[in-house]
């Protein structure tokens, strides 16, 4: 007689379990094509449960071709193609848990995500929008996200977008790879030295040719620029130097551009920069429609909502529309009536004065940590107003590599500026802080430690 | 004097509105570069604005080198470059309405999606993991669903997939081209003709050399490759013939890629068959890490759930973690979790069993009413079990083109079958009819109108 233990579990019914070790067995060949199955009533006798339960799962059974019914006769398995192959070994493998640190310096934090308001705002799209959220979505996004995010851009960032000329994409990788496709893989794409690793791994997965754009004081050199055909900068806040390129180089650029190329304008992160007013979009200086602008919600909320977006031109969203709008949206609508809603509520705009105000004092309190610690007449702080992260200068006839090691033994991780460089292999002798997710009593105990390497 | 009427609207504060004006002016040339700017007490006065208004907005365009300061003079207008071309007048373009038809058999029907359970799942989902839905994703996909879809496939497809193989993405879209950067856009790529029109786009927009797969009455001819390095087919649905492909071929086809060359399975609606066992996966059958196989939720669930995922032979993962391993996960954490409940507590199986029934109803009742048209002795039904959608060969002296032209002039849009054949423009007389989203009232009235075409 079959015997199973039907363990109670949360939301899965009995005769569900029952079916399910059924199956299994008959799937594991436990259970072999032809045997009889034991009557309703008896194995429900022997399992201590309902007729009905039985019932339920070999109908179940039936319906899905497992077992026949023979009139009179009761419940045979069928000859169900089983199992050959053994699980691989590594079936439950477990992802790798973060090592244990005592500080890193390399992670964001998502701390005080307004989670209520955002859940909230999620049960109302649900009770409001209902069934209508499982329609298709047009390819662009939906409208309503379209509009809102053209109404946060010219509040915050006096921008004048048509939303029909924005695109929601699930993340930046994504919306890199259309673009590249919008734009030609046989164009030269210009990356900036030092810069954000990811953009050039993109390019370099997608085939194209990429080359390094040099930087000066100002942001990216147009001399630098030679054969490129696009030019993929953050011009408001560059990673991981914080430089703002004024005004007067950003013409520069667009002068460049004006000639047939184009300007990827990724304007990751800069709702965090500290001064009275975010510089103001080369997407909006642009009037000949070569600025392709880009941001993403997934670092100003959480990386777990993946939705990014940009700006096209227009002739270039027609473009878009004619040989690439077959592309289905890749955002659920859910996620997408949400976020609509936390923008043009104002929730985005408090959220981001409030991270701000607190990565504000999160940074002062570091500084002066570090201006009061027993070495710190080794250190200097550069680009202090560069978002989330700092520039650590640092005193030392360490290598970078020696010195980032020694760190790591200590339990901190932190990356040192070389490691933005593609080209260049020097030492830099100075460390990328990101102080979003750092707490200061680790960073206090962090320093303590330090004495001896220092 | 500069005078501007600072209208005050909400979040945007009067000393940004000031800089707004200042800096269209200077870029629209009615302030010339070297001109002096008011000083701040005069432009307040005149304003009627405090002076700590003009300060800001001074000090603003300062940073941002559209002014310069003269110490002891005042400030001057920066030589900044000027705008030259009026703003596009396209900015209140409208969404074009979808057109009212009498019957449309190329949509997809939505209906019966268990949008409460779904529901009750995202509550579920919010109230239980938290703020947890904010960490960053694991590339692949939380392993939570990857377990589910695993349990599903061993279920569903006798298909024994380690989890840890199977990666999450926004689209079936995002994933092909995903994978063309991991097999390699110098490879030539096969793919079904006739079949499904976007999968030649995709290949197509990534830039890689594409080639038609001949197919007879047993699916793709193992001698129609050529130099195919990939092959993309649907050995279990074929789209839009219905096809199946019986183990002999699939065995033929396995042989072909045994010599380094790839099969992508698209698995696409095998749900939806009507015959008693959906027939096993080449994935299943193949022991020699060369079938990639591939399926979405977006078709079995709703357009709006953006979830697809493929299951990589495990050498394949290991090179994709070596080399795009730095891709984000593209899927939001929130609807992942909710998949994965929705997976392992039976949901979906519910759901596709009720809608299985409901389509097989649905189609006997159009295939009903076919038969008993006025018209039936020229019609004759192909492929009845080919998922949601069969092929209706029409006895017409009319090209397809005519046909589905004076069929959309009826207001019923139906697509030929010849629109899936890529090489081939000859007529086939043949209409792929989806039935998912049609109402038979419709059809009744719609069969009428088509007396005087017919």
């Amino acid at each position: 007689m079959l015997t199973y233990e039907l363990k109670k579990s949360p939301g899965v019914p009995l005769y569900e379990a029952l079916y399910r070790c059924i199956r299994e067995d008959i799937l594991s060949g436990a259970l072999t094509p032809g045997e009889k199955l034991p009557s309703k009533r008896a194995l429900a006798q022997n399992l201590e449960v309902s007729k009905i339960t039985v019932e339920t799962a070999y109908s179940q059974l039936l319906s899905e071709g497992y077992i026949r019914s023979e009139e009179k006769r009761g419940y045979f398995v069928e000859a169900v193609e089983r199992r050959v192959r053994q699980l691989s070994p590594a079936a439950a493998k477990e992802e790798i848990p973060p090592q244990k640190l005592l500080l890193d310096l390399t992670a964001n934090g998502t701390e005080h995500f307004p989670f209520s308001v955002w859940s909230r705002l999620q049960r109302e799209v649900m009770l409001d929008y209902g069934e209508k959220l499982l329609a298709p979505l047009p390819n662009q996004g939906i409208p309503e996200l379209r509009q809102a995010i053209s109404q946060h851009l010219a509040a915050f960032r006096g921008m004048h977008v048509d939303p029909e000329n924005i695109l929601i994409g699930a993340g930046t990788d994504f919306l890199y790879n259309l673009l590249i496709q919008l734009l030609g893989r046989d164009k030269i794409y210009a990356v900036e030295e030092p810069g954000y690793g990811k953009i050039r791994k993109v390019y370099a997965a997608a085939g194209v040719t990429c080359l390094s754009a040099a930087m000066d004081e100002k942001g990216v050199r147009p001399d630098s620029l030679g054969q490129a055909h696009v030019l993929h900068c953050s011009p408001s806040h560059h990673f991981p130097s914080g430089l703002v390129t004024p005004v007067s180089r950003r013409m520069e650029l667009l002068s460049w551009a004006k000639a047939g190329k184009w300007i990827i304008e990724d304007d990751y992160d800069s709702e965090f920069r500290f001064d009275a007013h975010p510089k103001p979009a080369m997407q909006s200086l642009d009037f000949e429609g070569r600025v392709i602008y880009m941001n993403t919600f997934s670092k100003s909320l959480a990386p777990s909502i993946r939705i990014s977006y940009m700006v096209l031109p227009a002739a270039l969203m027609e473009e878009f529309r004619r040989r690439l709008g077959f592309y289905s949206c890749t955002v659920p609508s859910f996620e997408q009536y949400t976020l609509a809603r936390f923008l043009s509520r104002g929730h985005f705009e408090k959220h981001i004065n409030r991270m701000r105000k607190f990565y504000r004092s999160r940074r002062n309190a570091v500084v002066s940590l570090l201006e009061n610690c027993v070495f710190s007449e080794r250190l200097s702080i550069l680009e202090l107003d560069a978002g989330l992260h700092f520039l650590l200068q640092i005193d030392t006839a360490l290598t970078d590599r020696e010195l980032t090691q020694r760190l790591e033994a200590k339990g901190i991780r932190v990356r040192a500026l070389s490691d933005y460089y593609h080209d260049s292999q020097a030492d830099t002798h100075c460390l990328v802080v990101n102080y979003s997710g750092l707490k200061e009593e680790a960073l206090a105990r962090a320093l303590e430690e330090l004495t001896d390497i220092m």
